[in-house]
């Protein structure tokens, strides 16, 4: 059974760029990728906030939570 | 031809951690994996501060950097 990994991102260049690289690095045949934008999807900063994210992008692998380099804080989100 | 991918760290917790969830989802088919201790490996210090390192854990993917949540600034593993 494959595990979770989920991008959070705000579309920004930061974010853009870690999508590119990070994620896309990730073995897909052991996890199930999905991504959020939470600048178009706002119903979902409150999931990201509750799973400890502080700023975007943050990877999320199998509920553990990643922060990668710094695009803009959670909070600049709502 | 693989790309390669240099996990720079310290030892520290965050660290370990980024090590078996990041490091360890990437896909080993695209990726010559790497593991640098910077505690150890006081010579590499200065590679990694090249690179565009400012604290570990962190990923070079394809000479890319990126920083992994924090667990430790580059300038105090000198």
């Amino acid at each position: 059974m494959k595990k979770k990994a989920v991008f959070y991102h705000a579309g920004c260049p930061v974010c853009v760029s870690a999508e590119q690289s990070v994620l896309a690095a990730l073995d897909r045949n052991r996890f199930d990728v999905e991504v959020v934008h939470l600048g178009t999807a706002k119903g979902r900063v409150s999931e990201a906030e509750k799973l400890g994210i502080k700023s975007v992008p943050a990877l999320s692998l199998d509920s553990q939570i990643f922060h990668i380099n710094f695009g803009a804080n959670l909070s600049d989100l709502k």
